[in-house]
């Protein structure tokens, strides 16, 4: 499908929004790519984000994913809007081990009101990089708060 | 459904579980109820859990439930089981404000390898209780490495 | 929650609307209850509608409690809304074996736009009644057209 | 990933099984392609599968792309097993109107007994193929009854 930002100042408005996601930072997670209908973001693997063996807890693994979706259905929405996560899915097929995770938005449908979004997490170590979850989400568009 | 734990060990098990889940003590998560077949996580809120509208992260949120459901399904498993998550899903709700959450994990279906387990999310202010985000998850039984 | 109806008409509302949906009468359901918020819907078992063990088709579990949570949602709408359904998830808990099937569908958030809805399938044979099913679905409200 | 076929005759096999639903030649679907880890299935559009608006109804939609998936996670599985879906997820993405519907099922994961699938269903029409839901799929391999 065609995928035109209506506002073309999108990678910017991204950015600034996630700067203002303080649980980002709080993991460590970082914006890599930015483009229409497309958010990337990493996170260095990190023992104090895991559950009791030692893999990424499936909620970090999910705050990481879907915040790609989210950003990525953000590209795409109008100066003004905002976007929240209806809901989401998320399939575990591997344990969550590497040295860092890369989390990849794409938009499937962007709708007026609803988009929806699919993300997949690879877990990277060295030159090897492996697809450990795979998302499907539902974003909104609200109207911004001023 | 008859709720009947394997191992009469597993309110220990659970605890001791939870306390080698490093994440929930970076986010500050407790353990509050553990029962056979229900578990409940208390998470209270903090500004750097939340995403750009001061809401707590949609991931956060998972983070909590997935692991109250996962642990609800822990209660019923035999000795020398781990626990895994297959995959869930998640309803954001409503915005997720209040003094603190409180996770609740009960089981569906207790199977051999494969448990489904309901989860709610309520956002606790004062005297008020709010269902904030709803999840359905599949989690699976794994042998314990030692 | 509070479940009020914007439409006093609903209930025939929705009874007319089912009437209008084709695959209702091909596969042989019917619409039991209407009330504010709750909608359930019966089904024989036909081995036409099986897969290849004799059991329900879990797609066909599906359509049955999809329209039971779009109605549900239906029930709550003002006048001169549709419903189409955005998305669900459901998880297959048993086998569906019964002499019909019962589906449930509740509503867990009516918002504007989006109402969030709970459905249950329940295997029924003389007097047992067994969770076979269990759905989460996103309901939009959409103008509609004449 | 790599997706060896255990058994050499899985192509038989899925085809044997799907002619077994009985579920299928009621609707009027059709197995197109079978290949390792690839299924399609073929539904023409027909009246008496529609909803309120003369589109399909998802749950339709579900029944096909459900069985894409199951039957493409069947192909990568030995003999001896049996097939069931523990759970889906599917969003509906454009109204389901065409001459007929494309379901595709394709693996992400091929685990011992576990399997991840991802499906599409495309509305074909003359020369257009449009893409109208999307499934994650979470399938159990299970011994086979003699």
């Amino acid at each position: 499908m065609k995928l035109e930002p209506k506002d073309s100042n999108f990678a910017e408005k991204v950015r600034a929004s996630f700067a203002r996601q303080p649980v980002m930072a709080f993991i460590g997670a970082q914006l890599a790519t930015v483009a229409a209908g497309e958010v990337d973001i990493q996170l260095p693997y990190r023992k104090y984000l895991t559950q009791q063996n030692g893999f990424l807890h499936a909620g970090i693994t999910a705050t990481i994913v879907d915040s790609a979706c989210g950003y990525a259905a953000f590209t795409l929405m109008p100066e003004g809007s905002d976007v929240l996560t209806a809901e989401f899915k998320i399939n575990l097929l591997s344990p969550a081990l590497g040295d860092y995770f890369l989390a990849t938005g794409r938009i499937l449908k962007a709708g007026k009101t609803l988009t929806v979004a699919h993300g997949d997490v690879f877990a990277v170590r060295q030159d090897e990089k492996k697809l450990i979850a795979t998302m499907l989400a539902t974003i909104v568009s609200v109207r911004q708060n001023r």
